[in-house]
């Protein structure tokens, strides 16, 4: 399929649709309307439109989207069949968790390495994968060569791992540090992805929401 | 301080100035023009005075911000120093994983209670908070009014869950669920505030990235 250059935010509506989709999809669901869908997603039946006509068209006038040709299509969109290999840096309580948790294959993403400086971690398995200590790092790259990376570290260790890890050919980057990674790399000529996962900073935005909240009353 | 409607994307900032602020702080930078801390954070300086004018005017004409005082004036916008009060729903790896790793305090939230249904946590404790059964969160609530709720459940736990959680009078959920809390409860009468941090979407949305940073090449 010939892709072009769709916004961020079309592409952040992607995985809701797909989750969405499978819900339809586990309620026997085969077909739906964009009204309909609209309705459920709380988005208009034009915005879905526009959304799925940014890489063709899937719905078919007067029948409405085929539940299962449309998830699919979305899973080729983003690309979550091609299992990109990603690994863990920092297995503390918040990476453990994303990898307990999270299915990451159906994310698109293959969990090849997880990696610790913790002595008392190393050797330890989670789903089957040992943890590593950082010092087999760059070899273990230049063997596996995996394309992401999940950052699960403090700000200041990222600040100056982060150009190891672009040296050794990781490229995209989930990072949950509060450290911003991407302004200065970005510069750097390699080009680089980077999805900022910044849980604090959702939780005091929700704190201005419930103080926003208060005041309306 | 009188407040005006601010813009979704311009509250979303605030909690990144402040972990700058924090950061020159540490570093021992008494001010900063809006110039400098637009290059530190990639923005640019009309930006940030534009931003910072939606609550009042804080900065000096030649002289810069100071480092200090803008960050508590940020931290007062956010409403940080009200210690809203929040319960955990959840104590699975993801919910444990989060009272263990955030600061709550620091984001503007109390956490006064931890709920779940499984027998084998209930009775543990969490940096001194009890893991209660669920069937005491009624009369929990009833008592300790929480201002808001965390949710680490399965999506149709939180499905289930959503109304009673707001007849209890909670109006503000962290939604970790894959159920977008909200879209039908809004329509209910009660005003609630949801901040969803869906994390699978968020990696759907790293595995796009990665396949077109692929295909510019």
């Amino acid at each position: 399929m010939k892709r072009i250059k769709v916004s961020n935010n079309v592409i952040r509506r992607m995985p809701r649709y797909l989750r969405k989709l499978d819900d339809l999809n586990a309620a026997g669901i085969e077909r739906i309307s964009s009204g309909e869908l609209g309705r459920q997603m709380g988005l208009t039946p034009s915005q879905i439109r526009q959304d799925f006509s940014c890489f063709g068209e899937f719905g078919q006038q007067g029948y409405g989207y085929n539940v299962d040709a449309l998830y699919e299509e979305i899973g080729n969109i983003l690309g979550l069949n091609k299992g990109r290999k990603i690994i863990l840096l920092g297995a503390g309580n918040l990476g453990m968790a994303l990898v307990k948790h999270l299915s990451f294959e159906a994310k698109g993403f293959r969990m090849i390495g997880i990696f610790d400086k913790n002595p008392k971690l190393i050797g330890q398995k989670i789903h089957g994968i040992e943890i590593m200590p950082e010092s087999e790092l760059e070899s273990f790259c230049q063997k596996n060569k995996p394309d992401a990376a999940v950052l699960c570290l403090p700000k200041d260790v990222v600040e100056e791992l982060g150009d190891r890890l672009i040296s050794y050919g990781i490229r995209a980057f989930w990072n949950f540090s509060h450290y911003d990674l991407g302004l200065r790399h970005r510069d750097k000529g390699t080009p680089i992805v980077v999805e900022n996962v910044h849980l604090g900073d959702s939780l005091m935005t929700l704190c201005y929401q419930v103080n926003e909240l208060d005041e309306d009353e």
